[in-house]
């Protein structure tokens, strides 16, 4: 397995944003949740006719990388490879592996429990069912929607799509707990299927905690029990604030009974 | 004026399509249309509040670009600059410069009287108003639309939003002849909007030739006197088949009118 020292200035990634990424959390020298990661990008691959390399070999390499870092985040970039003028790539286009390594402690159960303060984005997510759910590199909206805000208390923004339906955060999938049940968006048409969102179906199914995708709106979001957002770097984290509309306690229904399924299961 | 000679593998263009691009037709040791590709760049950069360098000593990079590659095309690409994890960019994010140069024959007058057969592409543009019109790195949709096809008589691929609305080609911009008058579509829903777009609506306003942004569907382009294509490199094309459902005669109403107009004004 080889990863790209440096990107041809040619390279698809950067000419279109043509290809996926993977952003994991390695601690004490493994990579959590590896297995749902390279599914992940094998479906996206599959989803834009990326020949990824086998998926044996990948993890191999990203387990290895993953024990010379230690504690940290990696990040994999897959493009569809070099080419860049022409949307129609060469016929010998080789997908180039970028992989990102970055030293840092990660977030602990006990920072999660400390619950967030949220905010809505004003920009809407469009409708593209061919590119929702995988993890592409077209992210635009995201980088204006996190330009929406700079305010150090706010750690999240809530993405809403051009219909009025809740779709997940910036950077992070949306749950809310109702009536004892689990509840998250269906992401057929935009939004990205995060790993930890599949995780904690999972945990609630462990759990017999009832657990469905549906269509959520605003409404829904003020009338929670709870609230809470999912990624690979965090976990489960608790909304605490919607800022300036609702107050949330942390998670004593629900969330913090997915959180300890989570962290007992690593 | 700094081109960059490789890109950092932390660039956001490659993370996140965090930029712009410009694709020009050089001939004779001139960028066509320059004035109109770093106007179309600026207003990019305004949108998506990336810093560019100042306007008059990127006119004059590009232009030397232009004498040493004497025939051919230029591409750069802007992108936000480095900082790879986290949408937020770090606060001295300095933008980064591409340029690539591609020494090639470019099409003349006569290859584009010839006319193109386009067909109708499947995937549906989705509707992002933040994001239409500007020439943003983010175009996975246009990949997937090039895809559809691989004949090599047919040219181009029409795009349609997810409303049915026509909005532009594959590569270029779309407009139709109707009743002695020229309508192409709005852009402030999806699409591109091309420099030789705007060129075309100038040439028309010269040859006193009434043209209009409106909505189009199917029906007005099966129903259309002409059909004609432009972009940068090819100038105006006519259509002369619609594969399967229509032909048309090459342009003798208006777009004839329109090529040599273009074409005088060079």
């Amino acid at each position: 397995m080889q990863f790209a020292e440096q990107l041809a200035l040619s390279d698809r990634g950067l000419h279109y944003g043509d290809g996926l990424f993977e952003t994991m959390a390695v601690a004490a020298g493994r990579v959590r949740l590896l297995s749902r990661h390279v599914q992940r990008l094998t479906h996206g691959a599959a989803r834009l006719a990326i020949a990824l390399p086998d998926r044996a070999g990948l993890e191999a390499a990203l387990q290895q990388a993953a024990e010379t870092l230690g504690e940290g985040v990696l990040k994999l970039i897959v493009t569809r490879g070099s080419g860049g003028r022409g949307y129609a790539p060469p016929d010998n286009a080789e997908p180039t592996l970028v992989l990102l390594r970055y030293p840092q402690q990660l977030p602990t159960l006990t920072d999660a429990q400390e619950g967030l303060v949220v905010r809505l984005c004003d920009l809407t997510l469009a409708r593209q069912p061919i590119l929702a759910g995988i993890k592409h590199l077209n992210r635009l909206e995201y980088v204006l929607a996190r330009a929406e805000w700079s305010e150090p208390e706010i750690a999240e923004g809530l993405l809403f799509d051009s219909q009025g339906e809740l779709i997940e955060a910036v950077t992070s999938n949306v749950f809310i707990v109702k009536g004892g049940r689990v509840f998250t968006p269906y992401l057929d048409q935009c939004g990205v299927a995060g790993v930890m969102r599949a995780e904690v179906l999972a945990c609630a199914a462990r759990l017999d905690v009832a657990a469905e995708e549906t269509r959520l709106f605003l409404d829904d979001v003020l009338c929670a029990d709870e609230v809470f957002l999912t990624n690979s770097l965090h976990g489960i984290r608790p909304v605490r604030a919607l800022h300036g509309q609702r107050e949330w306690a942390v998670g004593p229904l629900l969330t913090q009974r997915l959180q300890h399924e989570f962290w007992s299961a690593l």
